[in-house]
């Protein structure tokens, strides 16, 4: 089955410890859906501007991705522009030109009103809203978000839970949502603003699954080198919702392997600046990586 | 088989955001020997003075422990006392009164010299060397460690790496031992300079074992409240030492159980001041939270 996906699609000029890369393909519907297409057809949502390389279209187009829904307007392509510490968990933003962003109001074709499974990739939650409000049928609706919609958007943010199926946030994030220090406390307060499933991620840490009736505990890649962590939480919930697009049966059966699966495309993002290092992968390399985090959960 | 276990034996006064307690039995060996004492007999070895209080040794006896190699003498006990900050994950050490720590030599009893398995838990490398010294026959080495030991006495350190079979420490000691911030990078390092598995705890974020060959990625069980992990550290080490004690064949097969285990009776410890929690559950208990290790890891 299909995914929509729907975020943001932008330049990022990033640097490390290491290296600086300008103008990279990055935003969260970019990540996510090349993620997502190893699993299953991903139409995207978003919008670019007049600059935007045709060499990105190319991308999207190499990974299968539906582009009916990409909005092509006059001006510049949304720009963020960070900084990574030595230890590369630590990031500052140097700048954020919103550009045509600024006007983006998410209008899905026809075709794209009717997809089983979506991802609300990270952006503002009234977008969010706005895309749920023009679907006429769906099946599981995962939502991701960021900490700055808990400090500006936080109502939005709040009603929006209501709307979903699944949430997917970051450790500190969830901290903030819930308003405590125990992240399986948080989970659980976090069900029981909305969603059935609460997905936390905690970077080199791996992530934690909380459905309404157990836990689980999923290993992330374990990496010698992080190159550039930017959209491995983008890429980690795109490779989520398209694994469980991918399989048949109710979805609470495939939460925990969607969530290794998204551990593992997260992992190649790591491995290279923007999606350089994901683009470049297979299907095959993935589920080697799953086989690999199957081989070292195991006792 | 069984278990020699030397550290230290300690009164420790705990301050909480919720509680403070006062003179608590604590101290590396105490809390690694009763973890111990659930799966194999335990010797252990320490010093303490003529204030220790008597339901302390009938505690340690309660669980079975072999007390040959315990010194008291005139003085002071070993006294702690710290306290923690609001999310449980920063310590502050308050005072440190070793008392007749100070004049500490380990002396193991004839009995003691052919102990199969070895856990110097944590105190001053020259005292674990003290330890090895005097072992006439043994089967598996393991030593822990602290931050000020790297500090303070790093040559000794790494000379005793030399010596052991495996080496537990936490994530920012291993960072600091190895010099790198990645932590697969720095187990693969540890294990260059002697040991031939090294185990890095990361708290709530769980365990990871490197090994010659693989890597496994062991889980922490998922406590809704920490009340005072004090000692959960060693206690981890003293349930993984005890395990592989209880267990027959080669240690290797048995390591990555040997971690679980040693997680579940953490788990417990950090549920009470002290040893309050750890000294009332039963092996019955750790295997339940073993059990549900396995459910919240499968997938």
């Amino acid at each position: 089955m299909s995914v929509l996906i729907v975020g943001s699609t932008a330049l990022d000029s990033i640097k490390t410890p290491r290296r600086a890369c300008a103008k990279l393909l990055g935003g969260s519907a970019s990540h996510a859906s090349v993620a997502a297409s190893f699993f299953a057809p991903v139409k995207m949502v978003g919008i670019v501007g007049s600059d935007f390389p045709t060499r990105y279209i190319a991308l999207y187009r190499r990974h299968g991705i539906d582009l009916a829904g990409l909005q092509r307007v006059e001006g510049r392509t949304f720009h963020w522009s960070g900084e990574y510490e030595v230890n590369m968990n630590n990031r500052r933003t140097l700048t954020t030109e919103l550009g045509v962003f600024e006007q983006f109001r998410p209008a899905l074709p026809p075709t794209h009103q009717t997809t089983p499974y979506v991802l609300l990739a990270n952006i503002a939650p009234a977008l969010q809203h706005h895309v749920l409000d023009q679907m006429r049928r769906r099946r599981f609706v995962v939502a991701d978000t960021m900490d700055l919609w808990l400090r500006i958007a936080r109502a939005d943010l709040l009603r929006l839970l209501r709307r979903v199926d699944a949430l997917v946030l970051n450790d500190s994030e969830a901290r903030d949502l819930a308003g405590t220090d125990n992240l399986f406390t948080a989970a659980a307060r976090i069900r029981r603003m909305g969603p059935r499933y609460v997905v936390i991620k905690k970077g080199e840490h791996g992530a934690v699954l909380s459905c309404p009736d157990s836990l689980f505990v999923c290993p992330a890649y374990p990496l010698a080198r992080v190159t550039d962590p930017t959209g491995a939480g983008d890429s980690f919930a795109g490779g989520l919702v398209g694994y469980l697009a991918s399989v048949k049966g109710p979805v609470e059966r495939h939460l925990r392997r969607a969530m290794v699966y998204g551990s593992a495309v997260a992992s190649f993002c790591c491995e290279g600046f923007g999606l350089s290092r994901t683009d470049r992968i297979t299907r095959a390399d993935i589920d080697a990586r799953v086989a690999e985090l199957e081989r070292l959960a195991r006792f």
